[in-house]
């Protein structure tokens, strides 16, 4: 029994603690194919080798999504499974496309240490980067998340809480190798509008939705050898429902963004994320999104989206994020904020 | 939301107008195992690249219906969103069989309108054309589809119905280049039968049944890029159930003619295909198929069989299609009229 | 309706009668995602190209269950159609990994016959083979299943009981060509167990549990091309339940035992399995092992470790697997004996 993972608890960690994550993984064509089959997208650049060859992008990436799934769900084991809860992400950024052949790692580094004033718990951040079998970097980000004390009694160490940037700078948006906008094609993408066709402030009803189930998500959790026991046992919560992943949440919202963001082809950057609800199988998920921002950028015909993307269980036309109290509205279940690169 | 797709109402169709469709979709190997997971098919071809080569394919072929989901879903933003009913197929033929690697695009021409006497709604007629990345028909079909108007208040416009042909004709099917079952390998394929062992007139119940769940049809429909929101969103019907696309059902009873036409390698055309009773989550679809007519073809050691192949929810050993009063009969979902081409 | 197949019955095998079983099947990357998908694996070699390449095996096998469940579905249409039940198997041996390409084809001989005293039905004993494309060995298994009789009047022919081995010795063993476990990275397998690590009693909770569903055990038997009834249809039982193939179980245990046994890369050998009670959706899976055996191998760094891998509905910590009446208790589902390779 004791070669068995118990996963690691709040004073496990230290500051400066660097962490290699089992098991490197090699992305397929069949994760291509599974993706396209658990989320409704129809993003140009992943679904076809052609259009991705004209954009300058040979071998066509897989969605970048699918790439954070990956790197992310690695850490899952050594970071978060014994985790209360996941609190944010910030300074994510994608380094280059993920295509079929790669073969990602993900390493960890600790970079703050803060327990909770209950002493049951505290918060550890960690900065990860996923690199390929040359070593490059396919992305980084920090997370933080709350993890139990396996010993309440244990003393608290100095707190160190990180300073991580709330959005990443437009200028820090890494461009991939060779992308080339000029000659985009708006008929084969879905829809003309331009990056000058989107305006800040500007809110877009999604429109459709998707009812989720358990074997969906659970395979698409696997997929990404996420070890996290909620999505998987019905005996692992007191209400018996399997949690879904909130991950899944991302990429569903993502897909059903195609619907008036047809022409946000590729992700450069997540600024933050929060999950906050739950989602459960028989959940209908619909997705808003709203424009933060507008960047130049170096890549030939391509400009910078800043946007926010919310998930919600149940379609709200009124696209309100919060309430008068400030608080997230309960049917609000993702606010995500992250740059997209788009035609001119 | 002036940037989502509305889709199309019956008014903004013109004949002779022409749609190019997006997403330009690359089919993989991850298609292959996806249908294999999907269906209970066990052709050769598709299932086994040495098999396909000693019948002259190389690289090994997909299913025809992997092609023909992928082509056909591409048009529904454009055709079918706001379509009350699916009225038809007609001449449907495949050009060449499609292989991972190939890119498939679809264009549509609009070739008939007619707008219902009540005014609320017409029907619209397109004639679809899948190429691969090379400019090549893939496959080709007409497709006629009652869509709501958008005012119904718009003057109707003069009615043209095209003359689509009732069956292929035996002289116009295509036969892949290089197809050659003079050396076909009847105990690799699964059964002895041979082009002369089926008889015009004779029935063959297929004998095995399926019960379908909503995450495999839904995850069936979205790997074509198929968006018609009653196949996932439980808010989009009164009955709150997911409808079935009809294509799971086509694909699903084609795969169980497996057993009594494991030798139907290849569906050179669909003739006519009507969904005649709607599917749900829970229902047992069983198949019993029709040989409605014999041809010779170019293909050295390959005849063509015309089947009509008939999807039931329920095992109907008496495979009867009608009742006296001439209409389907109620657990009849499906009957589908189409050309095989297998071994003489 | 005579062209479907009906299956064999018990009188219909004799000793020495050969199968050569449809349908071909060529293995790709999709198999490898899916499989990914379904169960919770994370063993380095089918995960990561780079691993794989690291430890001689080059391109990189899928899991050696993927080439067990598609060799062993070969051999339902012909051998277990009409089974009453699977009563075991032995001494199951890979000879060679499995890479995306390979086509595997399966032939069984009839090794034994015995029919049971109630002349209802009788016992058949095949050994079966699987060879790939160039007509290499891929593994090789003996099996025994009670057949019903089609005629209860039938004669009972002379019994013949094939001795086949408790366990496969270790000197007969298979070690892949090149496989060198010598600079094995255990940070990137996940655990720093190695070979002297186990010992012979050692028992081995791996604490996770995955509850069941109808799509995904479907999808996985349909992957494998297994037809049996029972796993797809609720009008093939009386519960309305559809039986979970026994095949998605081991895959599960397998898939589990990773949490304590991370370097247990490679199957080398089956020894004996027996499925005690049957599962279904809503089944919480949970899985043990034992250490039975060690043994030397001939491959660089390599050792071999004999197991017992025990599937159980719901967690039992006391890893009990029979009664005091020397029955399997009711909550076991799978008592799997095989041989593994392991790093030294």
């Amino acid at each position: 029994m004791t070669k068995t993972n118990p996963g690691n608890f709040f004073e496990d960690f230290t500051v400066g603690q660097v962490i290699e994550h089992a098991t490197p993984r090699t992305v397929t064509e069949g994760d291509r194919a599974l993706y396209q089959a658990l989320y409704p997208t129809r993003f140009a650049v992943p679904s076809s080798v052609e259009f991705a060859a004209s954009v300058g992008l040979k071998p066509a990436p897989v969605e970048d999504l699918v790439a954070f799934h990956i790197a992310f769900g690695k850490t899952v084991p050594d970071v978060s499974l014994n985790a209360v809860a996941n609190l944010g992400y910030a300074e994510c950024r994608f380094h280059r496309p993920v295509v079929p052949g790669d073969t990602l790692s993900t390493r960890s580094e600790v970079i703050g240490l803060k327990q909770n004033s209950n002493g049951k718990s505290g918060v550890v951040y960690v900065r990860s980067t996923a690199t390929n079998q040359r070593g490059e970097i396919a992305l980084e980000w920090a997370r933080w998340v709350m993890v139990h004390k396996r010993d309440i009694d244990a003393p608290a160490r100095e707190a160190l809480v990180p300073d991580l940037a709330t959005v990443v700078a437009a200028d820090d948006l890494v461009i991939p190798d060779g992308l080339d906008f000029t000659d985009y094609d708006l008929v084969a993408a879905g829809e003309p509008h331009r990056f000058d066709d989107y305006a800040v402030g500007e809110k877009i009803d999604h429109v459709d939705g998707v009812t989720l189930t358990d074997p969906e998500h659970m395979m698409a959790t696997r997929l990404w050898q996420n070890t996290a026991k909620v999505h998987f046992n019905t005996e692992a919560r007191p209400d018996g429902r399997r949690l879904v992943y909130g991950g899944h949440v991302i990429s569903m919202a993502r897909a059903l963004s195609f619907n008036g963001l047809a022409n946000a082809q590729l992700i450069a950057a997540i600024n933050a994320g929060a999950h906050t609800s739950p989602a459960f199988a028989g959940d209908t998920v619909y997705a808003w999104s709203e424009v933060l921002d507008t960047a130049e950028t170096t890549a030939p015909g391509a400009g910078a989206l800043r946007l926010r993307l919310v998930a919600t269980k149940g379609r709200d036309e009124s696209m309100t994020l919060r309430g008068e109290d400030g608080k997230y509205l309960p049917h609000v279940l993702l606010d995500l904020d992250y740059w997209v690169l788009v035609p001119r």
